[in-house]
Parts: C-alpha cells; sequence; structure tokens
C-alpha cells in the first residue's frame, strides 16, 4: 500500500514549481530565497481533532493542512510547501489515504501550496496526520505576538463561538489577510490565530507583549453556531465565543493610526474591532460602559448574568 | 499536561541561537541563509517502529530524531534545526514526555541541532513522534539519489544487516559525513541512507539516476549481528545484510578519480568500497569473478548457496 501510495503522490505532486527537488528523493530541497522561512507542524488525532465517522476523508485531509496555514497566516507569510506525515490504520485502503491527500491538495492548490515529501506508515492504531507547512516572512518580519504595544487596536476575523458544530472542519485558514497586508511595514503589530480560544489566545499575546488589555464585550462577534449551541449548553453565546478553541479566526494588532485604513481596505474577510492593547497590564471586559476582569477561560462565573 | 509540557520545553529549548523565533509563537522563523533549505518529515510508531516494552523512552526520543537527521546526511545536508509532533498516550505522565525529549536533546545537542517547534496531543491510542528535520544544502547542491553516472564507485558507511537486534535504534546519523565532505565540490555524487535494505534504496538509486550496477558480494561489510540471526534465520549473513531494513547506513556515490581520498580522508566513519554504476542499466552481484543478476528483496533464492 504505501509503495503504490507513493507512487500516486509522485504523480499527482511530483512535478512542483517551488520546490528544487520534491517527493522521491530522502529529502526535499527548497530554493534560495532573501526571505527569513517560517515553519509549523500540527498533528490531528482521531478521536481528538475529528471523528471518521463524523467527518469524511477528503475533509480530515483538508483541516490536518488548514490548521497549519491558519498559523501560516498569523504569522504574516505567503505559504509555500508542506510536508504530510500519516499514521495509517492497517484496515486503510488506497483509495483512503487518496481521499485524505484530495481533501488537501484542493486547499493547497487553492492557496499555491505545494506537498513536497512526508512519509506514509501502517500501523494497528488510529488516523494521525502531521503536517509541517512552510512559508516565507513578510520582508520586515514575521507577525509575532510579542510585538503588541499599548494603544494598538485588536481586530478579530470572521464570527467567534460554536465551532465544534462545523468551523473547526471547515474554516478557512485567512492566508488572504496575511497576502494582502504581509508587506504593509509596520501597519500589523502582531497576530496570532485561535485555536485554543479567544480568551486563552489573547491573554497569551499580552502576556508574551508586556502588556494588558480592554476588550468591549458588546463588540465581540458571535457566530450563528454559538448561539445553536448556547440553547442546551447552560452557557451564553458569548461565553462560547470567548472560550470555545478551535475558531480559527486571527487576532490581529493594529497600529492605531492604521485601524480605520485596514477595515476598509482589507478585501472579502469581515473583520471586527474588539478593543485595544493598555500600558496597564490588567486584562479588562467592558460592557456598557463598565469594566471588570477578563475571564479568558470559564468565563461562566462573571459572564452569568450575561443574557440578562 | 500540554501546557505544563510547553512551559518546561520553553525553558529547555526557549533560548534558541539559530532560530529568530523559537517555541512559544505559532511557528518557528528561520533567519535568512544563502543556501537551499534540506526538508524531511518522518514518524515512527508504536509496535511498528519500536515497542516501548523493549525500548527506554529516551531510545525512542532519541530515534525518532535521528531517522530524520540520517535523512539529512543523506543530503549532504548541515542540520540546523526540527520540529517535534507528539501523539502521547492519555496515560503518559509529564515525566514520560520529558524523557522522550532528553533523549532527543541529547543527540541535537551532539549536532548542534535546535528544537524550535511542534506541538503536543494526548489521546486515546499509542505513541507517535513525528519529527521535521531542516538544514541547510551543500553550495554546490544537495546529494541527490539521481545523480550517479556510469563508473561512479559505491561506498557504504559501516557494516549491514541485523539492525533489528539493537542497530535500528541506536545507530549514529552520519552526519559527520555529510559535514566533513559537504563543500568537497562535485566529489560526492549521489547519495542515501539505508532505511528499506542495501538492496531496495540501491536499486532505487539506480533506477533515479537511469543507470545500472554490479555489486562485489565479498566486499560487502557484514554486521556482527547479522551473523548472529543467520543462526536461526535459515537465511544468511549476506542475506541480511542485503535485505535487511533500518540499517542507517549511508550508500555513497564518490566519482572514480575521488575514491581514494575519499577512503583514505575521511574521519572516524568505516566505509567499504562495494562496487560500482554502469552504462548498462543491469543491476549485477558478482561472487568469485562471476556475475549473476542482483536480488535486491527476497534475495534467498539466487543466493541459497551462499554459506557453501
Amino acid at each position: 500500500m504505501e509503495k503504490a501510495l507513493i507512487q500516486w503522490l509522485q504523480q499527482q505532486f511530483g512535478a512542483t514549481r517551488f520546490a528544487t527537488v520534491g517527493i522521491g528523493d530522502d529529502c526535499a530541497v527548497l530554493p534560495r530565497t532573501d526571505r527569513e522561512w517560517v515553519v509549523t507542524c500540527d498533528a490531528i488525532c482521531e478521536g481528538v481533532h475529528f471523528h471518521s465517522s463524523q467527518l469524511s476523508l477528503q475533509d480530515i485531509g483538508r483541516k490536518a493542512l488548514a490548521i497549519n496555514l491558519s498559523d501560516l497566516a498569523s504569522m504574516g507569510a505567503h505559504a509555500k510547501t508542506a510536508l504530510v506525515s500519516l499514521a495509517l490504520p492497517r484496515s486503510s485502503h488506497l483509495d483512503d489515504a487518496k481521499k485524505l491527500f484530495t481533501g488537501m491538495a484542493a486547499l493547497a492548490a487553492k492557496y499555491d501550496v505545494e506537498i513536497v515529501g512526508g512519509d506514509t506508515v501502517t500501523w494497528d492504531q488510529g488516523l494521525v496526520i502531521s503536517i509541517t507547512a512552510m512559508g516565507t516572512a513578510p520582508s520586515t518580519g514575521a507577525w509575532l505576538i510579542s510585538n503588541a504595544k499599548p494603544g494598538d487596536q485588536i481586530l478579530v476575523t470572521g464570527d467567534l463561538g460554536g465551532s465544534i458544530l462545523s468551523q473547526h472542519a471547515l474554516f478557512e485558514p485567512r492566508l488572504a489577510f496575511a497576502q494582502q497586508w504581509s508587506e504593509a511595514d509596520g501597519i500589523i503589530r502582531a497576530c496570532t490565530d485561535i485555536s485554543d480560544s479567544l480568551g486563552v489566545d489573547l491573554t497569551k499575546m499580552a502576556k508574551a507583549s508586556g502588556v494588558g488589555f480592554e476588550i468591549d464585550l458588546q463588540s465581540v462577534p458571535i457566530a450563528a453556531d454559538a448561539y445553536v449551541l448556547a440553547k442546551t449548553s447552560q452557557r451564553t453565546a458569548l461565553q462560547h465565543a470567548i472560550s470555545d478553541g478551535e475558531d480559527f479566526e486571527l487576532i490581529i494588532v493594529v497600529a492605531p493610526e492604521a485601524v480605520d485604513k485596514i477595515l476598509s481596505e482589507t478585501k472579502d474577510i469581515p473583520l471586527t474591532r474588539i478593543g485595544e492593547f493598555t500600558e496597564s497590564t490588567e486584562w479588562l471586559a467592558k460592557r456598557a460602559g463598565v469594566s471588570e476582569v477578563f475571564q479568558p477561560v470559564g468565563y461562566e462565573h462573571s459572564m452569568g448574568d450575561e443574557s440578562e
């Protein structure tokens, strides 16, 4: 199976335009570039990040690549290549593996990413897909989580919360934002993608940058699925938007003088301003003009009255 | 557990000398270089590449990195960075994960490789370690499997066969050879590492280069463990040397005029000349002056009389 799969992969992905050497040798070889390389490696596992009974193999393959492209987007990178490491259940057929790659390949083609290497193992246990994605950094440097300054404005892409219903698998990695703004010298101060939750990832960024923030809770964009979940979860839709994981939207930190430009000129991606970073290292949440302490996780207690 | 592990990893590996950004942001960032990058990604799985009952966690971690460094060595690369993707059984303790990384770190330090990123997931199934290793190519280009020319001499490092007894886990990736000869312009024509077997990897190289070869069977260096296996396997030690996998020695292809120099000046790594590539695309094996067809796998039949 592995040999047949490698032959198929060479036919599908063998002719690379970008890599000097792709699938077939011991390693891939990437050409010289005058940019820094941005590299990430995230895996998804059966029963944790997906259930084969609920998601097609194409969508599972797509998700494995998409979470890594989302990381590249959060650095402002132009995505270039991916390497795919598969641990396949022994019961898998060649067609199953092809479906995984077909899902990846469609997303890769959309963003001009090439699959240039990896390996496949069959074993007696569940499916694991580990992907390494690489891209080139903006010429002025990658968008780090440690660069936010007091006064910088906090934007998010899309709507948040309830991702477990479908967004976690079908989200669009926000590479288009990175591609549009990667060379806008210094306008984007910092960026991260929401994998743990808005609350956790925002506070992580604040700590890394040595700043605090104030969020306007009424401005947080809430996904329709957060409202669906709230009907039965005994939590509010806003709580879902703040503490649910796997939204894979971006938290974008913008120099204050540039926020209008970013909001008005960004193409095809909804953006919402939700707050700003502050000199004080406190985490604050404002609602109807009143500030309280922001709770990144387990927001239930202080937000218990949110639906009133 | 994952959070505590990441904190420990940041303490252990956070201060990178090579990477611009290491563990802690969404991606690692690698500095500009005037070399091509060489990238590989191989995984090892419980029950296929190791058995936790037979190998320490340190040795399992070491192997996961070593197989990738072996791939870099086979390209003539200088190894620089690694990203580690772990799928850990839910029963694992923090100390178990630390042991895996401790085994990797000792090998990484030896070859000046930095662990700059990755991710960790706990799940209900067995241990999978997927590592992506990156290095810089020789200035004249990576050592490809497709560059062998008729007349080029075939060398191998170390001794072959019987790796299942210990070599598969404790082998030394041959980075020292790559480091010594990476800038010896054009002397090394091609290279690969023996992961499938001498027979399979040699014929793969011959096909990729469009050449044939003739091997002198009596010159193939046979490991002591191949003789140990041969006592009970009903196969000869030479058969083990040719068809066993996971030796992780290098097959090195050298321009004919340079073979004496390589053999006499290579430091600390045993090298043996075993044959040469030929204009004819036949695969030949010579013994006591008589040529026969070389059988890369299942060498048992034509080699049945080898011990006579």
